[in-house]
């Protein structure tokens, strides 16, 4: 597959470019919002686009266009404001959303936050951004794309386990690095259980492959 | 019909309430945030319910059981910030489309703004506003409900003239009073060539009963 990874330069989309470049079954289009960045992936030897989530969608068609997947993983982050959040985590991801239905790319995979699906367990400090999330979650899943939404928990930037625990509802709340994420994102890309499926992501004990596998 | 009005206490909400209340066809029940709203209301004689849209659905599925439709036109307003409009704007929005579903209410008029439906044509400045209509409305025509979405330019305080524009996108821009707004809210209730439709609406020169009706 050839992969447009959406929020390339964050901090799980940098893994999941790694990972995907290491790998033998697919390529990585890296999808960027200032010329530098893509500069630097170029210099890796990464194919990298530039495209702006708050500008016109025609740019994100285009980094689309010839991809198999869409791997979108941006998000305006916790320093910028509400109005940020609403721009780049959902409308942002509903461009993209729509992008690539228009670009032919059927299969997306979503990072979200774990339990977005359910207000009653929202943090109510950042409750804006879940509802953010929320929409973006559920304007994919009535879309006609082939979707996964991976919903992890805390995101620590310690090195990654390969191991799990995965539910479509985690009643336990819990932590996962985010080298993980990015390995459950890109083992979700084939993996067909994961297909029109959503589920809450911690660390655990069972290996990521098993884990999807058992979903 | 008895129609649930949420946002009564607003702007727009006070005209839509007191037309109701005015009319032989239809029955009013007020939705509003606070206790002594309520009681303002019910001293008029008008069925007023308490409800928070950004508490739990439950209490607006209460507020909607034996109602015929739903009015939405509650807002968080321009003096609070950005997460307010996604919590009452969005977040509010779809509960209450969620709750008029769960309560078996078929009819549901949303109050939208104008050109909510075309991201080129969004106010920069106020544009996390415009995604939060945008997406209620985009959830309000992926529900099951039997909707319409009014989307009024500008706002005014002036007196009702009775006589309005409307298209399903209208290239001028223009504005009208909140008074025109609620008439046409409550003339769409009833009004067939509304139904499952989403219309710009500004001041014209059209009486509001022909102007629907050629919709």
């Amino acid at each position: 597959m050839k992969v447009l990874v959406i929020g390339a330069n964050g901090e799980i989309g940098q893994h999941v470019v790694k990972q995907i470049q290491n790998s033998d079954e697919h390529t990585v289009r890296a999808m960027v919002r200032k010329e530098e960045q893509a500069e630097e992936l170029k210099k890796k030897g990464i194919d990298a686009v530039i495209a702006n989530l708050e500008g016109n969608k025609r740019s994100i068609v285009k980094a689309a266009k010839g991809c198999d997947a869409v791997v979108f993983t941006a998000g305006s982050g916790g320093s910028t404001g509400p109005d940020k959040t609403l721009l780049v985590d959902l409308d942002g991801a509903v461009k993209s959303i729509e992008a690539a239905e228009e670009a032919g790319v059927d299969r997306f995979v979503m990072v979200s936050a774990m339990q977005a699906n359910n207000r009653e367990n929202w943090n109510e400090k950042i409750r804006h951004y879940y509802v953010a999330k929320h929409y973006a979650d559920r304007m994919l899943e009535a879309s006609n794309l082939n979707y996964t939404i991976v919903r992890p928990g805390g995101l620590l930037n310690e090195v990654g386990t390969g191991e799990v625990q995965i539910a479509e509802n985690l009643d336990e709340r819990g932590s996962i690095p985010r080298e993980d994420v990015a390995k459950t994102v890109v083992t979700s890309l084939t993996e067909e259980h994961t297909y029109k499926r959503a589920f809450d992501l911690i660390s655990g004990e069972t290996e990521i492959t098993d884990s999807l596998r058992n979903l």
